[in-house]
């Protein structure tokens, strides 16, 4: 349970109803799991049956782990979220698991309005009922599109800096003697292939460059060392 | 640990790998989390150090929750899935996750090709360990492409068994005394609407085929109840 309302709150969500709730939890295993989640928990509505917890809800998803009869029209978490988002501007959605052990019951799973399967492999198909309750948040919260990555101090090196960038390689090759000269073309190609893998920020391009005009600086300037001289 | 170990054989994976594990496991919890999954933990391997876990892996994904020094590069486990699959297909790929309280330290981050970033929430962005682990596996199970949904038992309805079906219950409108004959063509476009919020199987079709001609026969060949006879 506090497995749950952590991810709950890592998902950006607090509304955790219960319904028929086992007397026995473990208070101390609770706080342990929920850490700084506790006050999902502590802020959870109960309820005796899932009809009553669902009653305002204007769609209930349910997850199945198994196949089988008037379950086959099941979508994954990934291709519903959509459409529970959609719903979940006028009316209570309702993300509803079964027991750790039981899973939801066909005669609960009538009132679903959506069935949901999360994917998994044949070897172990059955899911963690706190990883379970994650992997279908994880899918709603990557859908509301509310997060962002964390930006990049620099921006982008722009084309016209690389190829300074490139220029001061090129004429460290020449200082410190890389290869023949008629190779060296050659062996800027395979610079650029490494270097350009991916987009290079301004602050990696200063690096890089810093680099190349150092190692110039080095070959023309330093004293050859005490046992090569 | 057992979480763990079943997280990975739900998403197909069975290669666990520890650096320097704390020696105080305990095996109960170990079996009751692990539960079939029990094998992914007896076959692990043991190292001494990251550098030694991961030197033959073509890539090394680190998760990190903070954002940071050397750690805005990060993308999704989402966006980086794709990659990571495809250079599986010719080395191995480690999937590296830091403990519990600690995460990652910035002198392993540095061994890292791939930087993952689980999208959270602000109000409480650290992941419970074993579920950032069934985020990231999944992600890659789901990109991996390897399930498929449970087939419907029958195809899904073509135009013209719909098209009967409508038919069908346009008679039982009349047959009924639903409404007056001029508002029938507008019930029935409601009664559509309804019924093609989504493509419906031969199966589904049948059924509501059925109680439409049931309603018609009702209708014509029930005799009155005595209460209103």
């Amino acid at each position: 349970m506090g497995a749950i309302c952590r991810a709950m709150q890592n998902c950006g969500l607090d509304q955790l109803v219960l319904v028929n709730p086992s007397p026995d939890m473990d208070p101390v295993e609770l706080r342990k799991m929920a850490l700084k989640a506790l006050p999902v928990y502590k802020n959870r509505q109960e309820f005796d049956s899932l009809e009553e917890a669902v009653a305002d809800c204007g769609a209930v998803a349910m997850t199945s782990g198994v196949d089988g009869f008037y379950r086959d029209h099941a979508s994954t978490p990934r291709q519903a979220a959509p459409e529970l988002l959609e719903i979940a501007h006028q009316k209570p959605v309702a993300i509803v698991f079964g027991s750790e052990d039981k899973g939801m019951r066909t005669e609960e799973l009538k009132f679903a309005t959506h069935l949901l399967r999360i994917p998994s492999h044949q070897a172990y198909s059955s899911l963690n009922l706190s990883q379970a309750v994650m992997v279908v948040l994880h899918e709603l919260y990557q859908a509301s599109d509310d997060f962002s990555l964390g930006e990049e101090k620099t921006p982008p090196a722009d084309h016209r800096f690389m190829e300074r960038m490139f220029d001061c390689w090129d004429q460290a090759m020449q200082d410190i003697h890389f290869c023949e000269d008629e190779k060296r073309d050659h062996m800027m190609l395979g610079l650029r292939r490494v270097m350009t893998r991916g987009s290079l920020t301004e602050n990696d391009v200063k690096i890089m460059m810093g680099l190349a005009r150092q190692a110039s600086w080095a070959a023309k300037n330093l004293p050859p060392a005490k046992e090569n001289a």
